[in-house]
């Protein structure tokens, strides 16, 4: 699945992935009535509120990105018909060719990883039927619970083409509470012992230069981007923390490798609530929304490739 | 919310959590073939039958077990209508009485964990209403983003009277890979230096002796368990890995303190899937797969009382 993301990004020129991670206050308000006088004030209209919302970015922004990087949790707050619009969300994406991150951060025992990883990424057998319930393109992981949980991930992954970003070093304030602390058996920071392991667990599911496990470094810390794009050459670093989180184009350079690749970066508020935000509030109103995230990718995507990778 | 648990616990004499874990491969044929005849070979059949199975064993448990744990990872597997299973067994677990732990595993940066939170144990807003989403009792959280990835929980738990354990030391066998690392500066592993945080993310969240705030330990290290129980001294252990994983009532002795608090033991496969195993699976068929597992709760229930508690 690498090869087809690393495609879509050389197709587009463009490394970048929207991260779709819609709040209710970011919809503006014709569509989230509309929601409401079609299904009440329900958990119901909180879905169709939010799919619309996301079909009308995806429609604007399909041919300048590469990839879309839903966050279930937008999803999942709003319990099950939150999680038919996540479904729904990933299907319409298909469709406009985009290939789907799923921004899951699931992790468990071996056998609770595997269903996970059946749900997101593989398939599940009732009767004589094999359906692939979720179908994403990559998932996020959490390692915490070492090899046994992330394993499963990797072998359904590798058995349906699919691929993986292992969280190493997250974009949040907090994260090196724990994974900044330094070992003393092997005088390496906790993300950088994952990052050791990010190496051997993609080691067998290479396709050309990289591996089908990538892992996720943010891009709020770029001297961790500089030292982990040289320890794990292998994988496809996907970096949160752009824009909205304070990440800008010229703190990426590092993220990336000399002919480019080797990095995908993530926005999710500075593109999908752009219409909200400077410097685009006062020339899109609320109606234009997605022509608002239209200019958001396009200003981002200069931004990228003028002054993270000198194009 | 703890207190309710405590005031459970004591009531039924039952230090002990049915993990609520359900594969296709325990549900018994006429529970599946009636689900695949109503709505073929599809999703929606997986998550009738999981239904099903799950209100036959909580129906022939529920007066003997204070809570339940369901595994989200088992319903997510089959997609949308595997989490209308999932929400309909925590919907008729709450109608019997029992407390639900939401066994989620979540954990994101701050603005995303706040919506996992809200959406399993906190209200969302649509228009002027307020819904409770999934609205279990309790959720299982990872810790590795740090502090600002775990206080929305702990917010979200304290609004709502609600509770939260933290993945400290997972049941599974390579969850020392991380977790039992030593860091240099405090010299303590992982996850004492996540017991630590425990103390502190629960320190506002007191009722009694005990705060809302509580941990995950596996019932396959039990000299760690005792270890936490002394380190986190407020904390509620739950602790998965008892039976199937290979977990005894003897070991977990260090789990609980002197009054018989302290501890609830979760079982999984040994309760619900009992009629598929020794020593249960010559005595009851099929058709009384959920006299299996009550008789499964009633042996554990006096293995944990006698030979960790010493009744």
């Amino acid at each position: 699945m690498i090869e087809k993301l690393i495609d879509e990004i050389v197709k587009k020129d463009a490394p970048i992935v929207a991260g779709l991670d819609p709040q209710l206050s970011m919809i503006p308000e014709h569509i989230m009535n509309a929601a409401i006088q079609k299904y009440g004030e329900t958990l119901e209209a909180a879905g169709e509120a939010i799919l619309g919302f996301n079909i009308a970015i995806v429609d604007a922004i399909a041919d300048l990105v590469p990839a879309v990087k839903p966050q279930i949790a937008m999803y999942e707050r709003y319990g099950v018909p939150g999680l038919m619009a996540y479904e729904s969300t990933v299907d319409y994406c298909h469709r406009k060719g985009l290939i789907v991150i799923a921004d899951i951060k699931r992790g468990d025992i071996g056998s609770t990883s595997a269903a996970y990883a059946d749900g997101h990424l593989g398939k599940v057998t009732v009767g004589s039927e094999t359906i692939a319930p979720f179908d994403a393109d990559f998932a996020t992981v959490n390692p915490y619970l070492g090899s046994d949980g992330v394993k499963p991930f990797v072998d359904v992954a590798k058995e349906n083409d699919k691929g993986l970003f292992i969280l190493v070093k997250t974009s949040n304030p907090s994260s090196g509470e724990f994974q900044d602390k330094v070992f003393s058996d092997n005088a390496k920071s906790l993300y950088e012992t994952v990052a050791d392991m990010v190496n051997v667990w993609g080691a067998d599911s290479m396709h050309g230069d990289y591996s089908d496990v990538g892992a996720v470094v943010g891009a709020t810390y770029p001297e961790v981007g500089e030292k982990m794009r040289k320890v794990m050459k292998n994988s496809y670093i996907l970096v949160p923390g752009y824009g909205a989180q304070g990440g800008k184009g010229e703190d990426l350079k590092a993220f990336f490798n000399k002919d480019g690749l080797g990095a995908i970066v993530n926005s999710s508020r500075g593109i999908i609530a752009a219409w909200q935000k400077e410097p685009y509030k006062d020339k899109f109103d609320a109606k234009h929304f997605a022509d608002a995230s239209r200019q958001a990718v396009l200003d981002m995507k200069e931004d990228i490739n003028k002054n993270a990778l000198g194009k």
